[in-house]
């Protein structure tokens, strides 16, 4: 059909300003020094203009009407092009140009002075920034709709379906089951030889392993590749090009070991799409819990089960033979799931986590919903941090000003993390009941693992909803209980 | 002026075009994955070709032409600006868009098929796409003009000013002078102890003094990045992000070292131009010729100068004891002019460097002007290489292969290298009459030639043209005789 024709043809040019925006924004984010960014934030808003004026144009527009008017002769994929394609313009449409550029040199610069803001532990220099992010987030919101509850919309935005009622219930069992358990937990922890934990480990030698890491996961190294960054981070243009990046930090072996198995996740999801969808609206990820799941299920599920280490810690004891070789199996296991009240969320156990997320979601809930002084945030963020898990950060690096998200705008993007981890527990029970998981960890058989998700979840990228892809994977709709079983059963024989 | 505000509008977004391709093409070369290329050939050619639509479209014709009736009313930054569009202009506005767009694509294919032939060894892997390059190129020259002399057209693009008669002129001199001398200083070459010029290096410590000669050039670490490809090179979008490449190779410890001082000579060109140039098109270097003038400068006149290692040697021997102890100052000089005939022209020594280019001259004046069969190209490659310089390539990889301008499309640059060359010498001689050369060089004072180059030539970026900078410097017309002295004196000396 000539008008199908005509939508892929814009699809097309809007994903190539994609990708030269996703391009110059790993380069942004990798390597480009830091006098470039004045000029480049300029320039770079301009081709963001340039891309909103497309996905927005009359001609665009009237192509979607027209095929939402004949979609009885289109195929099943076609008809799902067509209705992202409907959703992502109504997302935007209303929102002026001059609103949309503005913002994206401010989310630009932002980013920037977040770094910088973090490194000089400095909360009040990231604060004018913060101020008008929130208010060109609330602004856009108003343009879209006149919706009141403006932190539903973005909630929706990053996981389709999700609002704060749903969000409230999963986050009330979290504090009803988890948060008393984890108490139990803390209380229970000893003192442990660990001071391996903490040890310094070679930062070259940590990279050797992490490259070891991605042949133990079978990523594909012509189609991405491995970089350092501030803050690790998958990135993809279309299954072709899949990269990811690390941190490595002399005294925190666990935090290059656990960030690049989680990256290492994100980026088999993307690597695993059918590339049928590379150059269509359809490519990508289901959503950002979806992706989640898949990061947390390979970070956590794989990486920190006491199997996947039975296949591989000698060959980090042989990196490390001075730092590990007094160090058991056991031992190790233990290590890499020591419970504690940490700051830092990206190195966090797997138990508190999610009580990370909850304190980020009750601050986004407040600035969106319920209104609050910015001037207050970072004593609001460290009393929170005190309620639930019982430590108090003493500068801002520590607390409010840790993540990079809300510099990029990314508000409503934090609970798909907690959302994320859940979903994963529910798929792993489903696959434990299909295939011997424990029994291919330990046989060093990620491979099978990689087939079965790649089978279930990965190949559809985003051409089925989230919570259709958790219905047709585990039968069942979402449901918390299998987080909370799953945390109980690991945490409760651990401690 | 309105008009020109008008004016100001549209260049800004061709550079915003100009930089998301740049960044693109910096990815591309320097860390890309091999399989993304096809889908990120045909996405950037869209770029291309929005880009081009900008760059000829009707309003912007209107504006210059208007402008260029009321340059009275322009200052004359603002004339040269409006000058320089004009001409830009007229290189495109008579090729089609979808020409212009299959040879972006062309183009951006190619790169990756000529790394790969290069790699196999495999020229007629490479020659359908340079037969299509070609035919690309020429067929480009006939919509700008009906000029049968085409070659000249493309010698015109890389320098100003420049056509066959006067290169014929400047190579008929090399021919003349250099060709015998180059054969008498073969002649004379006996044996010596070199055995540490091929001798293993550490590739890691050879980064370490590519990184101690940055410092020692004062390049801005700021406003750039160092980093490795195949083929090195220098990258800027404004004088905020100005970066370049170099290759290690353990046994030619040279490279790394030559390479690393060309490239920054191109470097610290790009980054002392005045900042008043970032945002508009007089940014850049004035020419390819001034361009290579500079690098050639910082790499031989400076680098490969005795002062400069008496300064400098005592570094490099402390990061290779082993393989230099025992090499005194005056063999690690000869060892770096060691003359010598070489199929490669990047590793080539200063004095057969302009045979190398002499050709490739040769050919692609063939190839445009006189007419020759592609399948001979490669026989008659090892044929001139005969004939100049007494040796013959066994594999294309050592011979056609080497280079990546035409897989680039870049016929008519090979020139500029040499008459780059020449510039520098011409320079070279009027810098030593106004400042104590030798003992700047001796003192590691590269800061005082650095604004030496920066008052005369590097501040000016390409606002003013090529001869009228070395008729500023020098107070006289290019003349070849500077170059022919330099090197008479030079290896004179030495041989």
């Amino acid at each position: 059909m000539e008008l199908f024709n005509q939508f892929k043809a814009i699809q097309k040019k809007q994903k190539a300003y994609g990708m030269v925006l996703s391009i110059a924004s790993w380069d942004s984010n990798t390597e480009a020094p830091k006098e470039c960014f004045p000029h480049r934030a300029d320039l770079l808003s301009i081709i963001s203009g340039e891309s909103f004026s497309l996905a927005v144009s009359e001609e665009y527009q009237g192509v979607i009407a027209e095929l939402l008017n004949r979609m009885d002769e289109l195929d099943e994929l076609q008809k799902k092009e067509v209705l992202k394609a409907k959703k992502s313009l109504d997302k935007i449409v209303k929102i002026p140009k001059q609103e949309y550029v503005d913002y994206s040199k401010l989310i630009n610069l932002s980013q920037r002075v977040w770094e910088e803001a973090k490194e000089n532990d400095d909360y009040d220099q990231f604060k004018p920034y913060l101020k008008k992010i929130i208010e060109a987030k609330k602004k856009q919101i108003e343009f879209r709709s006149d919706r009141e509850d403006k932190y539903n919309v973005l909630l929706d935005d990053f996981e389709e379906g999700m609002t704060m009622e749903l969000y409230d219930q999963f986050f009330d069992a979290i504090k009803k089951d988890l948060v008393p358990f984890v108490k139990e937990v803390l209380k229970k922890k000893k003192d442990e030889e660990d001071a391996f934990i903490t040890t310094a480990y070679d930062t070259k030698k940590q990279k050797a392993f992490v490259e070891y890491l991605m042949d133990v996961f079978h990523y594909d190294y012509n189609r991405g590749r491995l970089k350092e960054s501030v803050h690790p981070f998958t990135w993809n243009t279309h299954s072709k090009d899949v990269r990811f990046t690390v941190r490595y930090l002399e005294n925190l072996l666990f935090s290059s070991i656990f960030a690049g198995i989680h990256e290492l996740g994100h980026a088999l999801y993307e690597q695993q799409i059918d590339e049928k969808f590379d150059m269509t609206n359809l490519n990508g990820g289901a959503s950002m819990g979806i992706h989640e799941s898949q990061s947390r299920f390979y970070e956590n599920m794989v990486g920190r089960s006491r199997m996947f280490w039975e296949a591989h810690y000698d060959k980090l004891k042989s990196i490390f033979p001075e730092q590990l070789n007094k160090v058991s199996l056991e031992q190790f296991y233990r290590g890499i799931n020591k419970v504690d009240e940490s700051f830092i969320r990206v190195e966090a156990d797997e138990l508190t986590y999610p009580l990370h997320i909850l304190i980020r979601y009750e601050i986004e809930r407040m600035i969106f919903d319920e209104g609050v002084d910015l001037d207050e945030l970072p004593a609001i963020w460290n009393a929170k941090m005190k309620q639930y898990l019982n430590i108090e950060p003493t500068k801002d690096s520590d607390g409010i000003l840790q993540d990079v998200h809300w510099s990029a705008g990314m508000f409503g993007y934090f609970p798909t993390y907690a959302l994320g981890s859940a979903y994963a527990a529910q798929i792993y029970y489903t696959m434990r009941d299909d295939i011997d998981f424990d029994a291919l960890i330990r046989e060093n058989n990620i491979k099978a693992i990689n087939v079965w998700l790649e089978e279930k979840i990965h190949q559809f990228g985003s051409s089925k909803k989230p919570l259709e892809i958790l219905k047709d994977v585990t039968g069942e709709a979402f449901d918390p209980k299998y987080y909370i079983r799953y945390l109980k059963e690991k945490y409760s024989e651990l401690y």
